[in-house]
């Protein structure tokens, strides 16, 4: 992606400096600082040795770009880092710089680092658009609107219901991606093959010492050619991926100048119509919403490491990470901002309903009928009274009379009855109180 | 996929039946008679009728190619189904066939059901393969061979560490797997656009009752339009299929002929070449788990479901959910075949150790020589000597003592126990431990 | 995919059929022909040999389910096709079958073959599809509709050009098939490894006369393990996937129950709601097509092939390269059904047009303002009296006079005529004009 | 991803800076530039107002960054350009700037002008690449190595032949992208929503006349919502990538340590293994290779634009766009460098092929023997001489005389014969022939 032009609508929020190049570079270098504590507490060199790599660990000491062209060369950026920040570290302490490590477990761990803190914003911005989710779905419990079932109007629905579907949505991507967050994003190190050779019998307690300078998760072994945990994480980001992408086409429907059910606080205007009022954030959050299935896809194609080390499957990993990063976490954020402004017309939504005189409880008056007709025969019947009613004078209600199967079997004022879109409404209110208690729950326990 | 041609590679193990038409067809009556039997528990229906209905449930008595045919009106089969199952089921009966429901609830939960019957072959060739890698793990603790990076010898490892790693990446997607099918795999029921309008408000008992009938879970809300079930068993099984092809990949690059260290135990033959012995295992499961990325792609890019009911994406599933599982299983079967019978050639392992006379240990030289040469420095004269150590008389030994750097500061008795692979092992063994430790602790767990 | 019960919607028309196993299996068998035929011209067996191979090549001889499970043991369905093929010649014939070729051979031949095949129908359908949309650009030059952008109304457009812009979608995706299907589906033969080293000498000629033969196109080199030509067949039926999911989108948006503009002529019924019309064809095509980007990612991450022969990405390209041709033909199927006897309601158009009382010709008013405000201002000025036009009465009009920059600089009369749509269609009919003359090209073409 | 930290491995050569933020700005500017000089040839602005224009369009004048940030409330770059652009024209021709074009047109043609020169080292490197395959083809015509299938050696090829084939896919990889940017990157502009309306009906003069000021196509329509052209485009990167894949990877397994018959010219140091010589450019190659199949996903993925401009399939395209030019650039870059410095040890290629003693003609002494045993009786005895042939003394040749069926058969000096790899090379010389005569007729065509 070029760097900065598409920003504004690719890159929003704080995922795109958790993700920068300098943040990159920054987790590397906390890696070799980690690396150095580790070692001294492992008894492998000492404190002050540590303590003056680590002193040397701050990215601004660096040119991130001319360590990319530097990187051409040895084919990944740890190698001239290291080489770097040897250099700057004076005395006896630069032969320590990296010890035991190779260049792998640099890349590795760092990415490990970026994604968990570029996920801290993320969840933040879901749990974001979970509460207005949550509050959406406690305020319009009562607001009737159609339900649409391959974009026809079906059945009603309540838009309550509607947001403690989103709810849920949000909920489950928050759980797992917090879940992989706290449990799968783990420390690598494993020197040059994975045997932690040149670590003297302490490797498993660098590792140890690492995972915990990081707070990262300490792993059973290096993992340097099982990626399973790129692959849990990607999983994860495409799962909330979908879900945003989920959220945020039902906001452009209802959007719609046909439809208009709800309206963006912020709403975009056009260079050349100045009377548009176009849904940005929700179109925004489905573009970078969209990025994902292709970014999983390349992480999961790319774990097939050979032996030791993968003859570019490692390196064919580094793009595709922080670009789903990223695109997920600007597409949590602009669903945040979505879902906070959003303008909810209920009106519209009532006016939307009436507009089939009827004929979306045409389900409950079949259900009616089925004790006395046959679920079929009821179906049949009320389909044939649904296909006459626009041109029947008095509509829906009057051609359901006109059917002989139906006729003088429904009293009129239960038809009216029946008629009542807020009457047919199921169990939407019970569902409501169970995503919000699911959310609530999930809330405590994190 | 033509159904059988390319089955025997493609379609391996018990997964094939296990998501066969007749399957799927079996799970849609399986959950219409879960739905007969939870509304006659939740007082909406008689007990006997519940019964009538469940008697007709047995996919012999439908013709799945017809009711496919017939599925092209509809645009689901759930359609015709409900028709046929209507008109099999005698007596007043057949008025409740279905009742309450919509299509999408039967293909949703038949989805989840045949998921969970596919899983359970799946899991366990998985753990067939897991035991196997456990068994090389512990048995070739001791044989050394080449790590390999970039395809390039770097420092020796053992096989036993090698198959401890395949071992990790097994068990943590078994882990993945066997928690999705066990927590995620939920019954969807919500009628016309889920809201259970047509269940008189019984609606939540009578989800509660599917679930426990089927096995299944419990979902908090109707996820008709919340795909990250889909999402999650797609990511589990694109995980698994990752590991599988990791370890594929190492084996059929240790069977190639110049390498020789392992062999399948039921080696193919050629149609054209009478020497061959092909590793058929590695290949066809490395061809299965090759089919994932893309299909878990397709289910995540069709998480966008359009309000209550999607204008295709819901229909993009079917298909490769189904291939997804059929995929990962049959890889599953694959690697479980190749795993058990894989021959291991400990001294072909030994022998590739030796062809480059001790180059393999410069690591160790190197660090050896750090301390009192600094690590660049050390590093810079030991490679200086690999690059002479094929022009020298004596090998890398020798080209050691022409550094003047080196020269006279390792005694030769320490040179040649610093030019030992099987002592620059690192922590291989303790590796090794952990692998199995791990392994045995959640087959306890489970 | 269960071989049946989806069918329906995802097997659609005559390509089910031209993927199926029969025809893979008939396909393998032409190729077999074809190589003894080829080899009898080239004057290496006799033609009576080559007669008699050539008359044991009916696939009905032949059970595709049993050749299959063999499959298992060799890793491809043309070794056990081979033996059962010579187990049927009768006499010296039977010493000739194959003779020359490989596995693989057979099954990209074949493949190659099945594409020709099923690229027939494919192409058929989405020329009755151009068709329907070229009927559809002329019949509805003067119906004027409110272009959407952002799913917000901007300016007018008529149906039309809407129809003109899937048709040039239609020409270019046919025009790419039909070219890959001309030109790059070729035969392949190579002999074990591509040298046809046991057809003393003669094997180009063998080459040349298969591809005769067969009307398949001639390679420069035999192509086993440089996969551009699947590579490109994916690409093409991408794009043509592609475009039918665009006019599948637009068609099931017009087809909303609140914007009405378009039904289809056989609009599915629902299991449950007796009103539905729901606009299957559109759906399914969009189901279909949605199975295009996964599979083609599949296929072009199946490329690398090793040396010789892939260890697992030529087995992997089988399953996909099937599903891409199946989901394609029947994308294009469903397609041509919903346009051909797409209904559209041009009152419904203009009524949706009227909903914003001029707001769509916002665009034009500002153009008009340009020359005396500069394109800024006015732009700004219109985007005001946009913004209060619906708390005006007299609507947009009257809030365009409010405007201090506007007031008085437009005529009343010509403001009226600025504010009708049917005076704002820019160039649409000469682009309609263009687009069909460029149909009309493309047809004398081919 | 990161801006610069990874591009030594991910951005490499020219295409970087093609696809760079400046690059992408400047394209933008050039096609208000083009539009300005389009509409005064078509006497809609006066030559003056043009250049005026023209002349503030250089993106030196312009942030980058600050238009990304801009970019968010509108939705795209073009928004927040049009005003900075407009702001520095003085005068009236500041009322000119953008007339009649939306944001898309300018994206749109920005991104085929950004495609357009990219392309051009692109495909300079593709052409580098194949001049080096065909150089090698031409040297390595007697140089005989294993024919290697599912990576078991299988008869013996010439490292000639298996450069003719890379050279095959190269040329046809560069024969499409070629086609692609010569016939299928055109111009977009379609005002509001595709009609041209505010260009006082010389709309297509104007689309004519700043396709010919670009150097770009002239489409038939303005295809803001027609996508083929992402798609055509995507799916040409994918094919070339997917060459440069399987020629990487054939690199790579030649460049084994256990293999060793090719080594780069320019192979990278290790961090900690002095001794090793990496194939960092076929590693890089691969990896950068590999980001294709995923974003040509995304780019297919995202062709279903909803009616005149689409809710975020369009906002989806940039980044999966600049990102597959600047992987397909790099991996031709990196594929490029690989070839060119390729240091070829035809030793051990001869010695690899020894490593068998014979077994490789297996198929060649089938064949002799097939006229008088049968093909298959002949491959039976063959392969069980094989299966014999390392616990016999004397060998495969020795093996072959204890078969019965054998024994006798064929005489001593003709086994002799037979056993020879140079003997068995089949049409090798031929194909090669075939290969260069077609890259040489593809160089003057183009």
């Amino acid at each position: 992606m070029s760097a900065g032009l598409f920003d504004g609508v690719l890159a929003r929020g704080r995922v795109r400096d958790a993700v920068s190049d300098h943040a990159w570079l920054q987790a590397m270098l906390d890696v070799e600082a980690a690396l150095a504590r580790a070692s001294a507490e492992a008894g492998l060199i000492s404190v002050e040795d540590a303590e003056t790599i680590a002193a040397a660990c701050g990215a601004a000491h660096y040119d991130p770009a001319r360590l990319g062209e530097q990187a051409a060369s040895s084919g990944n950026p740890a190698a001239p880092l290291v080489k770097a920040l040897t250099s700057r570290v004076e005395g006896p302490a630069a032969g320590h710089v990296h010890s035991g490590a190779t260049s792998q477990d640099i890349v590795d761990s760092a990415a490990m680092l970026v994604a968990h803190r570029a996920l801290g914003p993320l969840l933040e911005d879901l749990e974001g658009a979970a509460a207005a989710a949550a509050r959406l779905a406690g305020e319009h419990r009562a607001t009737v609107l159609p339900g649409r079932t391959l974009l026809q109007q079906a059945v009603p629905v309540t838009f309550g219901l509607k947001a403690a579907g989103w709810l849920v949505g949000l909920d489950e991507a928050i759980g797992r991606v917090a879940e992989v967050r706290a449990e799968r994003l783990a420390v690598q190190l494993g020197g040059a093959a994975g045997t932690l050779a040149s670590l003297s019998g302490r490797g498993v307690d660098v590792l140890s010492g690492m995972a915990r300078a990081l707070g990262l998760a300490e792993p059973v072994l290096p993992w340097h050619t099982i990626r399973t945990r790129p692959a849990e994480l990607a999983g994860a980001l495409g799962e909330a991926c979908g879900v945003v992408a989920k959220i945020a086409r039902d906001v452009a429907l209802m959007a719609q100048t046909e439809v208009g059910e709800v309206a963006e606080g912020a709403a975009g205007g056009s260079s050349t119509m100045p009377h548009k009022r176009n849904p940005v954030a929700a179109v925004s959050a489905a573009a970078c919403a969209a990025q994902a299935p292709g970014l999983v896809a390349t992480l999961l194609g790319s774990m097939a490491h050979e032996h030791e080390r993968a003859v570019g499957s490692w390196h064919a990993e580094w793009r595709p990470l922080t670009e789903l990063l990223r695109s997920a976490g600007s597409a949590a954020a602009w669903l945040h901002t979505c879902l906070e402004e959003l303008e909810v017309d209920a009106d519209a939504m009532r006016a939307n309903l009436d507009l089939t005189h009827g004929l979306l409880l045409a389900e409950r008056v079949s259900t009616e009928l089925a004790p006395e007709l046959g679920r079929l025969a009821a179906h049949e019947a009320v389909e044939r009274a649904a296909a006459a009613a626009t041109s029947v004078e008095g509509g829906f209600a009057a051609a359901l009379g006109e059917q002989p199967e139906i006729h003088g079997r429904i009293p009129e004022e239960r038809l009216a009855e029946l008629l009542d879109p807020a009457g047919y409404l199921g169990s939407a209110d019970v569902l409501i109180d169970r995503a919000l208690r699911a959310h609530d729950a999930r809330k405590e326990r994190a």
